[in-house]
């Protein structure tokens, strides 16, 4: 092994990009004893050196010159720690193309480029890290990358926004509305001023896309993944959820299907705090196809992914020799993303990640990995909540409609009217197993009936 | 990278060892993709080959000659997977000097004989992966060693004995008996015939004990480490502790003081299902000395650990960069143990494992680690019970004692004595944080008054 140093250049100095420098700087000689030769920040590469920075950066290391930082020969890993998917995807490539290493808190860019960014590394025979990019201080990427290498995964269900799921506790547990509860997360820096990409579900996406990449071997594109945020939530199905045992988390979910025969769907996995099995025995069926999806589901009380409250991140992964495994932890700030961007450059330190990156072949192309099946397909429990007019015959109207599309309902809850006499009536329905498809179908002809007041509301159920 | 096929020798052939059969016979396609070359089962090494095994061997790999199939120049690795610690370390010592890798799910032996073992290893440059030996299918050695390699660890609570959590369980929630919910686990396979090693805590201090020497680089021998089970434990306690909002779990933990002043003891790390902090700076401060013990603790209903039912095990971390992070699944049982041998051998095949061995030093005689700080000087809340005789001046003469020894109470609970008037009552206290020492010292007095009918039950509380 190498005891040469490592030389590291960030790109980037912001939030997570000022932690990895201040960790680099603070605790070399940790670092140094953990990945058995120095790691040294080499330079710092920022658009604007005269900013505020929230780790003060020795004189000579801060730069505006990206080329010369990633051509300078004592530095063998940049850092790619600005987000975003244009001048990011430029810095990732111009770095392993002068031959540096890569290391990535940048799940946007890998969902978007993966296969071009990848493809590229191998081409130099460099390596590209990236257990920031999902999860934050969690080390999810390892955990399915090698720690459950000899298992084949079939389902992921993870709580993979932060800023979410601390909205969804706030509503939860203070009966807040998505607006206040999204305030209060903005005056605690849980969330952004603009919170878009966090709450209608499109970074839970991308960081599934990663993940399902490395467990599925399928380069799933964002615009691919079915999804739904929690910004049109409203607390009366959070309550009516409640009553039922259930509680509403935004999940990004993956499950395989079990076998490519037409009649048979892929069903959500079963499965909470109880022991785990001890059937032994684990049929090694062919696994296909998977479903992706980001969505708000109703998970019972007692579930694992229910009891994860405010800003964390958790991962439960099946895997068909460990069974359930669940990873739980800081999906964001400054320290725990930098932890884990720092476990990247002491693994390229050590010389792990090169033989990682050499055996996975992540994004690759000639790899024949999983298809994404349809989410239609997908068989799945459903909570259904209409407002309707307080008339007789309207249950048999829409319980009508679900018998003919073969769904058989599980529970059915009429709430109260409101003062008015002529207020229309929430009356929650919850589904035994149906396929996606046929669910939407009956929905379209419920929502047409003159007496549903407003677009149902529907959600998955998972159990 | 070697493509030449790694050759395999299991020795033992039971639950786990049948496991990891299975995998390699079963999944060989698999394990080459996932390994980059092929891994190979050479031989099973067994005492009696006629016994009946979980898994079909094909004839000619099950063998009884230990010392042809460890010579065998086509394996480079030997599972030790029989157990115990005076044959399994002579089959570890003698894989060794043959040049051969170790992969060991063994903590009694990792812990009796760790220091022997992994000298010999380097002296012959050979590598002992282990991750099957903590915590079953969770993969906490990679975590810890690897995931969180740029934290400094200051905490690890774990819930590292699937029996004893089962047990637990039951009594919480069914409201049985020790005896009886030990029944129950004895039915359905969750506990030995001889359940003692699980149920008094010694198997989970061998964990700790291996967990320790990861993370704060301290040999402590098992029998170093204070333990307490659950075999005595009363439901009474169980049912008190639930009205004053906490569970009961078995759990092993370790704490590091923060300064080594004479001023400065070890306390309780503080932290529940709140979240994560956003505080992000971390002083890094001289971390010297670690508290060791393995007991039942009260938890908060809400604390992550108290949610894990049944035979899970789950361990909670604290890193000073990353803050708490989490990780659980079935800590026992076939092939959950037997994913994490497989784990280890794919590290082996694509080069990680030897990577992580030179570099990890573990049990190096040379390295100066943290020391093993007296229980004595720790800090905790505690709940201590006493069944009093029901009698005027009994709280006060309890309670100056208490406060004799600077301890001071955060609640009282006298609860209704029984049908016959002069049964002893139950009289429960709650402290604050008190070193554990005083605590005693408190206890020995108490333990002494006239009225107090038999001997003083107390527990750490975990807040």
């Amino acid at each position: 092994m190498s005891s040469e140093p490592l030389g590291v250049v960030l790109v980037g100095c912001g939030t997570v990009g000022g932690g990895v420098a201040k960790i680099l700087l603070e605790h070399a000689d940790r670092l140094a004893r953990r990945a058995g030769r120095p790691v040294v920040l080499r330079r710092v590469v920022v658009r604007d050196p005269s900013r505020a920075r929230p780790v003060a950066i020795p004189a000579g290391l801060l730069t505006t010159d990206l080329t010369a930082a990633i051509t300078d020969p004592a530095a063998h890993v940049v850092a790619e720690l600005i987000g975003g998917t244009s001048v990011a995807k430029k810095v990732v490539l111009d770095a392993l193309a002068a031959g540096k290493h890569v290391v990535t808190a940048n799940k946007a860019l890998l969902a978007e480029a993966g296969t071009e960014i990848f493809e590229a590394a191998r081409k130099v025979e460099r390596v590209v890290c990236f257990e920031a990019a999902v999860a934050g201080g969690v080390p999810i990427i390892r955990a399915l990358g090698e720690s459950l290498a000899a298992n084949q995964v079939t389902a992921i269900q993870g709580i993979l926004n932060g800023t979410s799921n601390f909205i969804l506790t706030g509503m939860a547990e203070k009966g807040l509305t998505y607006r206040a509860a999204l305030a209060e997360a903005q005056r605690l820096g849980y969330a952004e001023a603009d919170p878009t990409l966090d709450v209608d579900g499109s970074d839970a996406a991308h960081k599934l896309a990663v993940l399902a990449q490395i467990a599925f071997g399928v380069a799933a594109r964002p615009h691919q993944i079915e999804r739904q945020g929690i910004d049109t939530l409203d607390p009366m199905d959070i309550r009516f959820a409640s009553e039922l045992g259930y509680t509403i988390k935004l999940l990004a979910e993956a499950w395989t299907s079990e076998s490519t025969q037409a009649d048979r769907s892929t069903s959500r996995p079963v499965g909470n705090g109880s022991s785990p099995s001890r059937s032994e025995d684990v049929a090694s069926s062919e696994l296909k196809t998977v479903a992706l999806h980001v969505a708000p589901v109703l998970l019972r009380h007692t579930d694992l992914l229910a009891q994860v409250r405010g800003a964390y991140n958790a991962i439960v992964v099946h895997g068909d020799l460990v069974g359930e495994t669940l990873y739980q932890g800081p999906g964001a700030g400054m320290m725990p993303t930098a932890s884990s961007v720092a476990a990247d450059l002491i693994d390229l330190a050590v010389g792990r990640a090169q033989r990682t990156f050499a055996v996975a072949r992540l994004w690759a192309k000639e790899c024949k990995g999983f298809t994404v099946e349809p989410t239609e397909r997908v068989r799945s429990r459903f909570y259904l909540r209409l407002l309707v007019a307080d008339r007789p015959g309207v249950l048999a109207d829409v319980t009508r409609i679900l018998a003919d599309e073969q769904i058989s309902i599980s529970s059915v809850v009429q709430h109260e009217a409101g003062e008015g006499g002529d207020q229309p009536v929430p009356l929650v329905i919850v589904t035994h197993y149906a396929q996606t498809g046929r669910f939407r179908a009956a929905l379209g002809k419920i929502n047409r009936l003159a007496v549903v007041a407003v677009p149902a509301v529907f959600y998955s159920v998972g159990d």
